[in-house]
């Protein structure tokens, strides 16, 4: 199943993606919540649309994240060893784990707003994970029990207010539009195997990051249960796995991002999406 | 006004004490949410019990977090210069910012549980701020307009975790437990001056942290002007100020909690708090 929410910024309604149409299931009464998740809507949803016909949805029409405002973004860091190399920090031992504020999340083909006074926004493709189930101290053996499914982020990140500002990643990481999410969430038996998948993104048509999943340091069961190790994850909350070489801090010389600029990404199995870069008004 | 939270967890009934007398508020029918915040809840409620007979709550009631799970928390470091020596940090040159998983949230007198592994779980006193009204570009000369009100806050930390993990900070701060808050919510009429409140900690009954807010290095303001430069804050989210000196990283030689301790707080016009530590079962 592919879950997609649509409409107007804040007042998304839901959907699915069936055969590449779009179609509205908001009779189904329910938003991509926690709550949701965590009454097994996935496959209440599933019974729901099972042989009804729902309406289409227009083209054209906004996309938003395809997921409810989570309770947290957890992301990893450095789980790629070319990004790794790129910005010239050892390979993690164990996975870096930082947090993204949730008030960053926008659709995935809005605007890219560059915050005041930023002059270092980048861009980082990444594979995210939505936890379908309270995860707290999970194994490895049955951590992908806990996947409801998989999303297109974009991880945008000011390098100076993430490594310069003094203080932790996170000054860097949750300004308003920096989480990009979807098109769509696809439920994992959509996708054969997640440590499997293409991964790229271009600034203004040309290609920068091209990578793999096979390339992660850590997999997911092993971020799963890791994270779950010193925080609950609730239903609906996110897990961002890192990003592959190929970001702005990472070119020789440096290169970030500026009003007018169009960025693009897209992962094997989860879709495309499409940003414009523009300044804060 | 002061605002509480009472019942079991996760279904706790909303309140207020009045002349230090608990009151079930639950008949006006909305938690202490974002929504409640953002759509003059503080003023409704107030309008609400005006002269109202409310039922009084039983002593012995356990309390729950003053408000409900808000959008996030965002946690100031080392913003006591004693604090800042003892933990052989420099003094930071603007605000240190880091991001505590709201998972961690529970009521101020619930136990603190020793996550799995922890061997250095340590205890920080903080001086919690409500934020009212949508924050974003904020600047200081009025951005005391956006407090809805203040809370004692325990940020519990594990060192090792924290700081010899690999990562940022968020690792340490985000554990189930680790943010005991309360007893109540005070609205800023309840506090004369927010820059001049004595906070302290026991532990054991022993005297380990005392402090006063007037030896912020950066005071209310400067605090929630510089956040929402780099996030949007929402109705509901909370900023914690940061601790003053008297933490167990900071003993020579350092001393952690350990099962059967107990932790005593306060913050004045904010009440007390108190928490057991017990091992994770």
């Amino acid at each position: 199943m592919k879950l997609i929410r649509f409409g107007e910024s804040g007042k998304e309604k839901t959907g699915v993606i069936l055969n590449d149409k779009k179609y509205d299931t908001s009779a189904f009464g329910e938003d991509y919540t926690e709550a949701f998740f965590e009454t097994d809507g996935l496959n209440r949803l599933a019974a729901f649309i099972e042989g009804k016909n729902l309406p289409e949805i227009a083209d054209g029409t906004r996309l938003g994240s395809p997921i409810a405002r989570p309770s947290k973004i957890v992301c990893i860091g450095l789980n790629y060893a070319d990004h790794a190399r790129e910005t010239n920090a050892p390979l993690p031992p164990e996975p870096v784990i930082f947090m993204k504020a949730t008030t960053a999340i926008v659709g995935p083909n809005d605007d890219i707003v560059i915050p005041k006074n930023s002059v270092k926004t980048d861009w980082e493709v990444e594979l995210a994970v939505v936890i379908g189930k309270k995860a707290s101290y999970v194994d490895e053996a049955n951590a992908m029990d806990y996947v409801a499914g998989y999303m297109l982020h974009n991880d945008v990140s000011e390098r100076e207010f993430q490594l310069e500002r003094n203080g932790t990643w996170d000054k860097g990481k949750g300004c308003d539009t920096f989480a990009p999410l979807g098109p769509f969430l696809a439920t994992p038996d959509e996708i054969a195997d997640p440590h499997n998948l293409r991964l790229w993104l271009t600034v203004n048509g040309k290609i920068v990051q091209d990578g793999t999943t096979a390339n992660f340091i850590f997999n997911l069961p092993h971020l799963i249960a890791y994270t779950s190790q010193f925080m609950t994850l609730l239903p609906g909350d996110i897990i961002s796995t890192g990003t592959p070489a190929g970001v702005g801090l990472g070119m020789k010389p440096p290169f970030y991002l500026k009003p007018g600029d169009v960025v693009e990404l897209g992962i094997d199995g989860l879709g495309e999406s499409k940003q414009q870069v523009i300044a804060y008004a």
